[in-house]
């Protein structure tokens, strides 16, 4: 694949409300989208509770394997939010208050409003660079290669827009759907011999099935953009055949 | 925790799709629902591509953690679908042609529509129990503790479905949430003081932003419903001191 080249990627969302019933996560799939757009190949996620050892585990098994490391979650002001503390650990790194975390929250908040708790938003990793918070200021923070971000996902998706221009972009990433209703199976052998003749391309083939009636979106991705469009056209003409209009976009 | 005696589960979501921008995974959520009214407790969930070394690693590494570890996706009948391949090779099984699953394919579509693609889907690893497809027939499948499910999330809630009755049940896990338009931070110390007084229950914060406006959840879960009780209406109490009507349920 001509991705391989591409910088690569994991998310790491910590919490226990994605395990539990409470939260449907969708940070993931807003960071895949942003990151798609930059040409950085999103690799594997994780969802861990708030348990200092396995945000540990997982991070070090995800760092030291991808370009990038975006964590999401636990870096509030309450005594379930021990994000900064397991990044630390995970780093061998103090964890310490952070100078100018604590100005920002000085300058936002009363003297008597600036608590213990919001305090708790200023510890941070020793050298950690800040992550401006243009939503509620508290900041997060990266270390090397590891980037730490709130969980609510207006105040995620602020922090990855401030981030994004210091990361390394890869050849962007185009990428065609072709899609109809059409049981996959009709379509899995010639398709799989369409897959075997563009090794450097990933296509997936995704059933989907709305209002009682089943469909498969056909999806070329790659960097080379001749040769997506040229797939993109055998695709089509796969679903075509079928006698149906396939929707490509 | 109490917790700590139920059974425990991991989710595996196998599929590039939910590492591109094309799908929002919906199927984490609706089987951490169901597991907690088991209550068997979610204590771990990982995105893999469709790549088979990815798969095996990471179905190695929780079916060994947790009491069971539920997968979907990437088995259908397309090229890309290679999850009965992976969880074979992680288990050191040879994969065969799984004569119910065949009887089951032939019983449902004519000899003509059953092409080799359609049979792929009878491919599991050698002693695999089948797992009940009674959306669109073409089984999943059970080896030990890990069951293998599809993608398509209204297949996988209906194999989920016939699954349950198998699975070791554990004490109902009780949970109350009390939300109000209350910043976080306004309640963080006094709930890290309620927390400490509970360790047998897991308290948790969770802030939200809906219409220009910041609020908190403060979630309480236990298997002990006289304790989630008694700290719910604490967290409740807390709350109201903020001048707030906090909603309880």
């Amino acid at each position: 694949m001509t991705e391989m080249s591409n910088p690569t990627a994991a998310v790491l969302i910590i919490g226990n409300e994605i395990l539990s019933v409470r939260t449907q996560d969708s940070n993931l799939n807003s960071i895949a989208k942003k990151l798609s757009s930059l040409g950085i190949k999103l690799k594997e996620a994780r969802v861990v509770p708030d348990v200092e050892d396995e945000i540990i585990a997982a991070l070090n098994a995800l760092r030291n394997r991808y370009t990038y490391v975006f964590t999401t979650g636990g870096i509030g002001a309450t005594h379930d939010d021990i994000t900064a503390d397991s990044v630390a650990r995970a780093f061998g790194l103090p964890i310490i208050e952070n100078p100018e975390a604590r100005a920002r929250l000085e300058a936002h908040y009363t003297p008597a409003n600036l608590n213990a708790a919001r305090l708790r938003m200023a510890r941070m990793p020793e050298g950690a660079a800040l992550i401006d918070n243009p939503v509620s200021v508290a900041p997060g923070f990266r270390i090397e290669n590891v980037y730490v971000m709130a969980g609510v996902p207006n105040i995620m998706q602020a922090m990855l827009d401030g981030v994004v221009a210091g990361l390394k972009h890869g050849a962007t990433i185009y990428s065609v759907s072709v899609s109809g209703p059409v049981p996959e199976n009709n379509v899995a052998e010639e398709l799989g011999a369409i897959a075997a003749n563009y090794p450097h391309l990933d296509i997936g083939s995704y059933p989907w099935f709305r209002v009682g009636k089943w469909g498969t979106a056909l999806v070329v991705r790659g960097t080379d953009k001749v040769l997506v469009d040229e797939a993109a056209d055998k695709l089509f003409a796969l679903m075509a055949k079928q006698g149906i209009e396939p929707e490509r976009e």
